[in-house]
């Protein structure tokens, strides 16, 4: 312990790892239980680690919490950088704080680790929230691929559950398929977006629509009042031309000004039906089943996929295959039969 | 030969079987090529049977074909029962033909080996086609996994245009996950739908709309020509809420009477247009290739699930593990870790 005093330098990963032969699991895990915040977030430092020796210690955790999980709302929230993500989960946590709950809020982002930045990594942008003992704010998790990212955010959530934390919000800020993978781990999908810029201007990509459970449009304020009402009337004209989901929920359409905290309280109200009418008619519980064997199947499929495409053979043939095919020498089914012979 | 005359009751696949001695792969291929219609029949029927006899057979067919294919439109077509597709690719079918084209129909319906049915095989459904010689009908190939039929579909279309064909239209109801199915293997898009009644009761699943480059508004006739108008009207605005699609194509709504044959050639003047826009961008061929990989790629994945999935210890122990976690014992990961050791 002492030693890692004087490495200043050294990343809370490197000091978690010379301390590994020091930590005590059941005191972490009961730390965690009792809703202890740093006790939570050397926790997930844990789970996000890679170094080996932490996954042990990463597991024990994770069955510690298992029982205490899944108690929790899972909110996703998407929306282009700029359309005031930050604004607005801190808007919507002091609100929901104040009603009693404890807010935790976590992210999804596949390129924090590569751009060594973070979508939460800058802690000021949430600032009251930050330093709210009711809530805890983690920056994502760095990775590079969004099967990881996702794991380590599906494990985050757990952990969060456990130390009893009554709302989960998981932010996206929709890089390659990260949407999906929220949409897949949360029990309401909300997207924010902008009046007047349209979609073309937001970076939004096609799908997303659909898969909202609400759409908000965000800074309903001074001059922009009157666009953002024209976006919402427009929005929920085009939303009823969908078929219904599954949830037989009709998503919602909404303004709000997170910067004026106005809409907030509204933008609840709309979760708050949505999970009236999901648990009266067994959605809810039947999502999270169908979210479980979604990530049972795609853990599983993404471990033989990579055992596939990792094989030298593979790699070395594949785009040789994929050049004859597109010449018009092979089908992809016969290039498809070559390369697994490959295995 | 003369043995299969005395066995009326055979199905073609049987007279086939029986006669494999006596098939002339390089003559039946030159036949194919001249444009003869009853040897691409024969052809097809090689590429959709099961038995492993055939399989050389249609691999030496195929080959034969991949040089001359890639030549033609491949238009897909979509909408629910009672929409009135078959009505309209008649309609369409003859104005092409009149236009000095030659149209082929095929169908992916995954439904149809085990209900025995097929969505084209009532062939007095397109009376005027069918009897024409510029035109082929096809009716779905049966197959129990959507896999399977899509790729004895690929391959027909491969057929198809070695024989000359220009436009290959492929019809799909919509079970399971036809459409993404026939989306992936065509260059047009085209969603028919009804006014007045909602999807929901059209049965539309959700995501298909995104995916349409245009959408049709049949049976705008008599009485319903208003309400068709207003459905157009309804969904051109919500379709320019969308984000654009990588085609940089606005898909088009319009409104059609297949019955009275009005809208029919300006549904074709939109797929020409966009053939005229995707050809320019570059999309068109990038689509082609992108498609090429695709399937590349869906066909090792569905064997590597194939094979796993149908390893009887997987198969003893997948509800198994899916029931722990839905009780909250294990998380999915854990799972999928502990299956992939039954390899």
């Amino acid at each position: 312990m002492g030693k890692t005093k004087n490495i200043s330098s050294a990343s809370a990963e490197k000091i978690i790892a010379r301390r590994r032969e020091s930590v005590n699991v059941p005191q972490l895990l009961e730390a965690v239980l009792k809703g202890n915040r740093t006790a939570l977030s050397r926790s997930i430092t844990y789970v996000e680690s890679r170094a080996e020796t932490h996954k042990e210690i990463a597991q024990r955790i994770i069955d510690g919490c298992l029982p205490y999980a899944n108690t929790s709302l899972r909110l996703g929230i998407t929306g282009v950088p700029g359309v005031g993500k930050s604004t607005f989960i801190e808007a919507l946590g002091n609100l929901l704080i104040a009603k009693g709950k404890k807010v935790a809020v976590l992210a999804v982002d596949p390129t924090s680790g590569l751009s060594h930045g973070s979508i939460l990594g800058d802690k000021t942008r949430m600032e009251t929230l930050s330093v709210n003992p009711k809530a805890f704010i983690r920056p994502s998790a760095s990775g590079d691929s969004l099967g990881g990212v996702a794991r380590k955010t599906r494990e985050a959530i757990i952990l969060c559950e456990a130390a009893g934390f009554d709302v989960i919000i998981v932010e996206t800020v929709g890089v390659g398929q990260s949407e999906v993978a929220v949409h897949s781990m949360t029990d309401f999908f909300l997207l924010l977006k902008l009046a007047g810029a349209g979609d073309e201007l937001q970076g939004i990509k096609r799908g997303i629509i659909e898969m909202a459970d609400a759409i908000l449009i965000n800074k309903a304020d001074g001059d922009m009042e009157k666009a953002a009402t024209m976006a919402k009337n427009a929005f929920a004209r085009a939303l009823h031309l969908y078929p219904p989901k599954e949830s037989e929920w009709q998503p919602k359409v909404a303004t709000c000004s997170a910067l004026q905290n106005t809409g907030v309280e509204q933008a609840w109200k709309i979760v708050e039906n949505y999970l009236k009418t999901t648990q009266n008619n067994g959605y809810f519980e039947q999502n999270r089943k169908n979210q479980n064997a979604y990530w049972l199947r795609q853990s599983i499929e993404n471990a033989l996929k990579d055992d596939f495409y990792g094989k030298k053979e593979v790699k070395n043939s594949f785009s040789k295959y994929l050049e004859k095919i597109n010449a018009g020498e092979i089908t992809p089914f016969q290039a498809a039969a070559a390369l697994l012979k490959l295995r």
